[in-house]
């Protein structure tokens, strides 16, 4: 599959030159025609002659730019070998989405796939060859930060999801209104003990490859170009230093052939780690295990120094990994033409358009969550005498953490959305996000006191969100909580709209509010989003793809979890039988499940019918729904179908989604929507570490959240 | 090493004579001469008559009484095989020990020995000859009530403490002054995730046999007669149907030939745990899996129903089993004298004496941690005029869950017990455990006005510790930390004493207090324990065998933990590197670090010798500790020795308990020991799942508790 100028490239290359090709660092090194050896290449004894035979740079971007940057790489290189150009794009360019958490949300695979597809052609046009992105990570701890990147807690969400954004950011050709995909973290990142970021991993096997690797493993299907390795020791191991993980696992059982590039300087942490003493012992497990790229850590750089020395061994790893960055390089037609897409036209037409606004603004509209809706007090009237209060009222910060090319200053608050609709609107800040003075909180109140209702518009801003923004305490800050406590005094009803990248624990905020909308970081175009669902000119759809828990002693929690020998038969209330999987102190149930979001439309189901109880492995489950839209609005909603296996070979989750369908419904009707379960999605792991599709008796259970679901037995012989 | 005897009844037993000693139930089938098949065992079909093979019973004890049924059922066994009587003696049988976390907490293994010995003599004294104890689960998570039966967090101690469990138990003989151990629960109970009982546990086989395994091992090693099968699922498998943990791992690697037990009921609830569709299939599972005796579950009594058609794999799994539980009986010396040591007088004399009232003593003021003593409030002189506010400080239930035979109303409370001592005292309780009022409120602050020092006897009722008592909030109960804000208002000295069975986060009782006295369940004589050091008489010298964390937020949080590639440089504070292994909200550091503890002296570790730096790995080290003792008086402390390995084919904790040893130091005096660590405690488990000790650099760190270390490097070669 190798091409004849990758042949040519790699027998005129020296070892030198391909060893290059293995290290990335920033693009500034590269600042006016000369590089400039920095800091850590320096210590890398790292030769000006040498950092232009660097293969692959990050985090810069602009036509302009790049193309100034790879002329004058080419006029240096000797083989003209051009730099790919890579970067963080992770939900928009310029264009903002929602972020991922969000995208997951929408359960909508159709907008995750615009979304990454907006993002891949307006990074294109600003000369990005390759995005680090989808996190396909499953998590299930709100205290780990990074969950913001993630499409949530199940396998089959987040594998939808992972194929949806490959093909959304790569396309069918990996043209040039596209980018290659680095599908990340490779593996189990999501899983850090007790939520702290870069903390320790720990699974079984057995586990891993029945929860977390089933996304890796739907991107790497999509034909995702590039895997990245994760921060985390899995097995023991980190994973830029694991063979099994690497070699058997990704490499062999998933058949990826693509470019596996470490994540920041993380072959260098191996010291770190301590299972490396040094860099050049940290390259060599790194090579060893089959990183291609290293990215910033100049560990790789070690082999500069003793090229003319290295063993045949390590040399044919350097050879292997050399030859995939030209393969990408190839791939991306860098080869035909190194500044591919680099049209300044393209920038002013194809950024920020009117269209892509309009995509980031439905991604918006189909991913935010309506948790709350007593006495149907949303939607609101136009007219409505409303005060909207809270630290992110007025606030531009609600692009959310990776968003690096967006400009909180520049987006459209939601005071600002809200205002032009509504009349009648006053607004006070009432605190800061987390500081607060006495005169703002009575400010604030003192204006609520004077309308009908009340929007409180709290949460976190974009940086208590994303890498490195591990919280303990899960609830909203405390100033804000004090505030929202005054207001419910008022004795009036408070819409709580809730901008956020993870789970809180929402327990206090639910008690006080009518109602309650969760934005999370909605982006661009969120507080236009956030106004028309107010005023129902959009009736939400979004549901959570995280558990809420209703405090951080539950974590974590999540809705698939593992049969026990002591369930719980009571997991929503208290009684009185001790010797069950429980708490004494607090309900097993989360304050909001898996897969849940009110509409404001009366949407239920009333009946299943599977086409055929009996079915073979090979066979597809056709499930018929039977909805119900008892309310006079159209609304859309999420089909959730989950199957029980009786009994398995290992211990099977109570439940597992299996398949699921945003539809449409319109007022006051019925409507049928037929879904098809290929039966292999209910395959499990043996304890041979191999999936199988279990002959036995199963249920499937069909719902709009995981926790309220009607049931019809099914046989697979 | 069976004996003549057993190959006999081997030889002529039935193959539903050989089941039946597979079945354990409770005495009470046999009540008064005549066997009565009870709702589960009448489900199971069996027969009067198959009652009278059962093979061993649980939960009953008294001399006379379990004379009464041996003799009963002698008389309608066909082949006068005698009944094993098995029980829960935990921490004492009577005399009420301390419970075996805080034993734990004692870091004295002679301490652990004492409490078993005695727990075995009396126990034996009542007719048992097989207790369900030690539990030397590896624990991380106090929202786990059961965290109260462990050790605690560390391989080490734990390992230490079941060697010495299993010797105090059993004795050289296992004579009639002794029981049978069964080492619980294997396998990784302790790590049931979210803290929630019996929930899912999940790790890598690679980290079970790192942290979780060798404290079973140590008991394996030091003879322990039976094994109990965990609840929890591990590796994808519940531990009762779990063939690799069982036959691979306990048998062949482990090598242990003894008894293995389910837990109770886990052989049937294999069925909830979806694993088997109903008793049948759970009992084959489990007989596979080479579990010899199910206890309470009647899985196994479907096999009578066929037994003459078994096949001959089951026919041959049966004997195996049935051949253990003889051996068993042979080894317990039941085949010479079914009545060992039933003698009415020995319950009468052996029983609650003064010296194992004694020991118990001595075990609570081994154990009991000082975990603060601002301006050395304590100890307290006899004449001080103290309020003694709370709870926990008229109540008898300080013996903790899992002390059948204790009584809590004949227990001495900690106000008769210091009242005694201190004619100053005034009471009153301030506050229920979880319920209050605002006249007892009222009462206890007025009264507490008019005193000097406040002593607030706060915590948990013995119901809120030990199996299935998980609880989410892991703070004392609002009540208590209401009237203990309210007694801080009256800015007098603060003594809180806190009786509970698990970790707790006390980051507000430290706020409000000038000292802490972390008592656990401190068992029959923990009143006057408590009184002893309050007084000065004793100086406490126990530490903490589990972290204190600030809040549940940083749960699970263990000194040991694995490196990290990016590790906090500010564990202790905060400060603006971001990319770190961290919390933002909160510092990494718990509240109190495993192996703390205050003396009432001033000891500290002025400096550690190596005798030698380079050793092999068949090499033991030897340290010369230089202790101080600053102040007038004498004080026990414990010299806590850890390592830090450089570099590790596997991925190292930042540091590891490799010995401890608790030592007396005069008061104003310097003194030296020297500790002996023979590198073995140094091996790691590699990628391929074997131990070794690696050669390389490390640290050898050295000092009171896991925070406050002198390092000293030194090779292995």
């Amino acid at each position: 599959m190798s091409s004849e100028k990758v042949d040519q490239l790699m027998q005129a290359m020296t070892i030198a030159e391909k060893i290059g090709q293995l290290i990335q660092t920033t693009a500034d090194v590269f600042p006016n025609g000369d590089a400039v050896v920095t800091g850590p290449m320096k210590s890398a004894n790292m030769s000006a002659e040498s950092v232009y035979t660097i293969g692959t740079v990050l985090g810069i971007s602009g036509a302009k730019k790049v193309k100034q940057i790879q002329y004058d790489y080419l006029q240096h290189n000797r083989l003209k070998i051009p730099l790919i150009f890579m970067a963080d794009v992770i939900h928009g360019y310029q264009t903002i989405f929602p972020i991922p958490l969000a995208l997951g949300a929408s359960f909508n695979p159709e907008t995750m796939k615009i979304a990454s597809q907006v993002a891949a052609q307006e990074s294109a046009a600003g000369g990005i060859h390759v995005t680090f992105a989808p996190m396909v990570d499953l998590v299930r701890d709100p205290r780990w930060g990074r969950v913001m990147e993630s499409t949530g807690e199940d396998p089959y969400l987040n594998s939808v999801m992972a194929t949806a954004s490959v093909q959304g950011f790569q396309g069918d050709s990996l043209d040039d209104h596209h980018v290659a995909a680095c599908v990340k973290h490779f593996a189990a990142y999501g899983a850090a003990e007790a939520g702290r970021e870069y903390n320790t991993v720990d699974v079984s096997e057995w586990r891993f490859k029945e929860q977390y690797l089933p996304a890796y493993q739907a991107a790497v299907d999509a034909q995702a170009a590039l895997v990245m390795t994760s921060f985390n020791t899995l097995f023991g191991v980190p994973a830029s230093a694991n063979q099994h993980l690497m070699r058997d696992i990704l490499r062999q059982e998933m058949a990826f052939n693509g470019v596996l590039i470490s994540d920041w300087s993380a072959v260098a942490e191996l010291i770190n780690h301590g299972v490396a003493g040094d860099h050049q012992a940290a390259a060599d497990l790194a090579l060893k295990a089959g990183v291609d790229i290293d990215m910033m850590g100049y560990a790789y750089a070690k082999y500069l120094e003793k090229a003319a020395d290295l063993d045949t061994t390590t040399a044919q790893l350097i050879d292997e990994s050399a030859r995939r960055v030209l393969e990408l390089k190839d791939k991306l037609g860098l080869f035909t033409d190194p500044y591919r897409g680099l049209d300044d036209t393209r920038e002013a037409t194809e950024i920020k358009t009117t269209a892509n606004l309009q995509a980031a603004q439905a991604a918006a509209e189909d991913s935010i969550v309506l948790l709350k809706n007593d006495r149907a007090v949303l939607p609101l009237v136009p007219e409505t005498r409303a005060a909207l209060i809270g630290p992110v009222a007025d606030s531009g910060d609600i692009l959310g953490s990776w968003s690096w090319q967006g400009d909180p200053a520049a987006t459209e608050t939601i005071k600002t959305a809200l205002s032009a609709a509504m009349p009648n609107l006053t607004f006070a800040a009432g605190s800061d996000y987390r500081t607060s003075s006495v005169r703002d909180l009575k400010e604030a109140v003192a204006l609520a006191r004077q309308q009908d209702v009340i929007i409180a518009a709290l949460g976190l801003p974009a940086d208590e969100s994303g890498e490195a923004t591990s919280l303990a305490n899960i609830q909203l800050p405390a100033e804000q909580l004090v505030l929202l406590r005054e207001l419910a005094k008022l004795n009036k009803p408070i819409i709580s709209v809730i901008v956020a990248g993870r789970p809180l624990d929402l327990t206090e905020v639910a008690d006080l509010s009518t109602a309650i909308l969760f934005a999370w970081f909605p982006g661009s175009k969120g507080a236009a989003a956030l106004s028309r669902i107010l005023l129902g000119e959009v009736n939400p759809s979004g549901k959570l793809p995280m558990t809420f828990p209703r405090s951080v002693g539950q974590v974590p929690i999540y809705y698939n979890e593992y049969r026990t020998g002591r369930p719980s038969t009571n997991p929503f209330g208290r009684d009185d039988i001790k010797y069950q999987s429980k708490y004494m102190d607090e309900v097993n149930a989360p304050l909001y499940p898996f897969g849940f979001g009110l509409s404001y439309a009366d949407i239920s189901v009333k009946a299943i019918e599977l086409a055929q109880t009996t079915v073979t492995p090979a066979d597809t489950l056709a499930v018929t729904v039977h909805l119900e839209n008892q309310s006079t609005i159209s609304g859309k909603t999420v089909i959730e179908c989950y199957t029980h296996q009786q009994v398995g070979e290992t211990v099977r989750p109570v439940k597992s989604l299996v398949a699921f369908e945003k539809v449409e419904i319109a007022g006051e009707s019925l409507a049928d929507f037929t879904i098809e379960i290929p039966c292999e999605h209910l395959a499990s792991v043996h304890q041979d570490l191999h999936q199988a599709v279990d002959s036995g008796e199963y249920q499937l259970m069909v719902g709009l959240d995981s926790d309220h679901l009607i049931t019809v037995p099914f046989t697979i012989e």
